[in-house]
């Protein structure tokens, strides 16, 4: 298109109503966001900071030697931007290790092989050699789940579930679909299944398929757990509804899980001027799954997070509270890091009273989920004005996060805020191969920067 | 990240209030939102329907072979689905081609050259064989139309002016900063230029240019016009300002102005049961620059408006007014399409009550703008709560569209409606190599689809 009759500007929202304090605040709050807004994108180093992580590290699972890097890479990073404290969090972590010999494919009677692509299920058992047997397709959890053990001993059961594309919100979809890939093992192995393979979560179809994190049940086998690319669980799909005869699935996986090694949360903050022992923490994870870069999950809440705290810090901005950047470890595969953080805020007293995740990717903003009481939703709501110009419009009860969430169990009346960007296109990249930095959009990273350090603010200002 | 704890699904809107007719509707237009979006996600054609576009025609402007191909590929898919009338409509456009020989490059005094990416905006004579000069930099029009011939004659002006990054809606920093594009030749010449070289028009730093429609002035000499990529832009200004050496500027281009051609508006329509004098139209435009494939602009725009009319005849929905898709010709340079459409409907006696136009690309929907009276605005606004479950928020006046836009000169009474997608990504492919069919978004394309096709059927509902 072009836009010759165009001449409209962007009106910045400066709301003048001389009057009372209150609204004196507005104009000042009005002026302060379009101040962040400008800095995150005209001289934002969100960008600059994710190309690092991406590039420079890479995938970094808990326990392997790039998540160490990655948190050499934070602890540096953060002293760079020179806030007043920068320290290590000592977190014991699941160490799981993917191998390097996974393959797989399906054969019919007529003897005909189709090569997949697969992954190991993070925390899955390998299968010792190759594994084979007989496929027998269940097309949900529900079906899987009535069937009779006597169908299904000694077969490798393949669940084709997609997730359900007619949901608006993708989190959903996700949500609804993600017990095959937690609970399928287990399932599978309760019926006396030898492995399970399933469809991988994600919206799309391609030939990259998507890992993550799986459960196994004290008592019941432990069995190999596989994801298949959706490309290929759909041609599978069709080959049996197709066919009559029987279909063999082979595939080997060297995985396995290692002893708990010690790691590190990455923290830095900057002192509150009026009340110092209350908390409010801004995060992200900084490991991620093997495959890709990382870069949506969660590299985007890193760079975000601490984007937000130096934008303030650049502002000048003095904080009445305590504002604390933390860049989780372990959310992926037992979020360790969040739960040695809520419980060691805890115990040295402090006060933690607010806090906000990044970790739905760094798309463009929509706005904010609360999980907390009707005045943390008021509170944001109130802001909603002031967020009109920068097209952030969802204020609601929703998720928090998962590393924030423990900090619930340790502080009864905490606020947790969720960062919503638009979910469209989350799943494309999710666990899988697609995730790397060439996928993330510099404006829509920078407008996400902008929107939370604004909430930290916004939230620092009037949260009494 | 995971999200174990998700147990949540989408909540189908259904508003349950008994009592009265309007009450009740309310209800069925919940339910026909479901099922319109359950259809464009479900059951989709628009992403199929792009991909023919742009892979089996590709790029498609005014007067090119591609641009008839486009015409039968339109009316031979309207026809496969069946509308009531499918028809092409006489439409005169400008032909002007961009040859094969676009090359060029700057020198220091030192002899040094470095070569750039550029492309002849849309419309510019040629150099006839290779055009030189001494480079002459601006940093912005105000600065080129401030300074005097003397400095500028015989030289090459380069205007340097970026797209401004820090507006949130793109489309503004764009309405801002078109003026170097559209003008720039103008105000070159009038101070004795012999070209005019541009920043191509893009938020982004990339290898591609950028190319569009440009203007000549009668009385005046018609300069080439070039756009460089912003990656050359940048580099050529950063070398300016630490140079104090003369650069020279040296390139080719052999694009030529043709005689206009006879080329066809693709049309429509399902007609109205109760008043089918009155005309609802939703379109897009059929051309495209001669470069990538025309997916954002407006390939989306032109599947956009046939699926929304395929959905509600598959839905078997029977419209009160004529329901009518026109895929416009020549909106890039021209809008001979638009222009001509309006005066034909004038013409017909036919009553155009209504427009909708898509073209600002297949991204995520946020909602639509209004070009019309308080009415119009009011009307959409009372479907706010309709749309609230798929994630519609934005209904503002605004921009309406190009090939819609002369309907109003026909018809003062007339609402015009513009499809409001997330911009931040838009200016990556806008008239560039980029914008192919990959870098369209399944679900946000159909997302698109979907918010168009209840657009559509609610304004026909409810309009009076």
């Amino acid at each position: 298109m072009h836009y010759s009759k165009i001449t409209c500007f962007v009106a910045v929202l400066l709301l003048f109503f001389p009057g009372n304090a209150q609204e004196i605040k507005t104009k000042e709050d009005s002026m302060m966001l379009r101040n962040i807004y400008t800095e995150a994108l005209e001289n934002g180093k969100a960008y600059e900071d994710l190309r690092s992580l991406c590039k420079d590290i890479g995938a970094r699972l808990s326990g392997s030697v790039s998540a160490e890097m990655a948190v050499q890479w934070g602890y540096h990073r953060l002293k760079k931007y020179d806030f007043d404290s920068v320290y290590l969090q000592e977190v014991m972590v699941p160490h799981w290790e993917r191998g390097t010999k996974e393959n797989g494919y399906y054969q019919s009677e007529n003897g005909k092989i189709t090569k997949v692509n697969l992954l190991a299920l993070g925390g899955s058992v390998p299968t010792n050699g190759i594994m084979s047997g007989e496929i027998i397709m269940f097309e949900n959890r529900d079906a899987l789940l009535k069937a009779e053990k006597k169908a299904i001993e000694g077969k490798i059961v393949f669940i084709a579930q997609p997730m359900d594309q007619k949901m608006i919100t993708t989190f959903n979809a996700y949500g609804a679909c993600y017990p095959i890939r937690g609970f399928g093992a287990i399932d599978a192995a309760r019926l006396g299944a030898k492995a399970v393979i399933i469809r991988s979560l994600s919206l799309s179809e391609h030939e990259h398929p998507h890992t993550g994190t799986m459960r196994y049940e004290e008592g019941l086998k432990k069995i190999p757990a596989a994801a298949l690319s959706t490309n290929d669980a759909t041609a599978l799909e069709n080959l049996i509804k197709e066919s009559q005869g029987k279909l063999t699935f082979h595939f080997g996986m060297d995985c396995k899980v290692l002893p708990d090694k010690l790691s590190h949360n990455v923290i830095a903050e900057i002192k509150g001027s009026e009340n110092p022992n209350n908390i409010i923490t801004i995060g992200g994870h900084l490991d991620s799954w093997d495959i890709g870069e990382g870069a949506h999950d969660d590299g985007a809440g890193i760079v975000h997070s601490m984007e937000a705290l130096r934008i303030l810090k650049e502002l000048n901005y003095q904080p009445k509270n305590t504002l604390r950047v933390v860049f989780f470890m372990n959310e992926e595969n037992g979020n360790m890091g969040g739960k040695t953080y809520a419980k060691k805020v805890k115990a040295s007293g402090e006060n933690h009273i607010l806090a906000i995740e990044s970790d739905r990717g760094g798309f463009s903003p929509r706005g904010f989920s609360v999980d907390g009481k009707q005045e943390h939703l008021d509170l944001i709501r109130s802001f909603q004005r002031l967020f009109k110009p920068y097209l952030i419009h969802h204020f609601e009860f929703g998720y928090g996060g998962v590393d924030i969430g423990p900090l619930k169990d340790q502080f009864e009346d905490i606020g947790l805020f969720g960062f919503v960007p638009d979910s469209q296109r989350y799943f494309d990249f999710h666990h899988n191969a697609n995730d790397v930095f060439e996928n993330v959009n510099k404006r829509e990273l920078e407008l996400g920067a902008g929107s939370l350090s604004a909430l930290l603010y916004l939230l620092d200002r009037y949260w009494m």
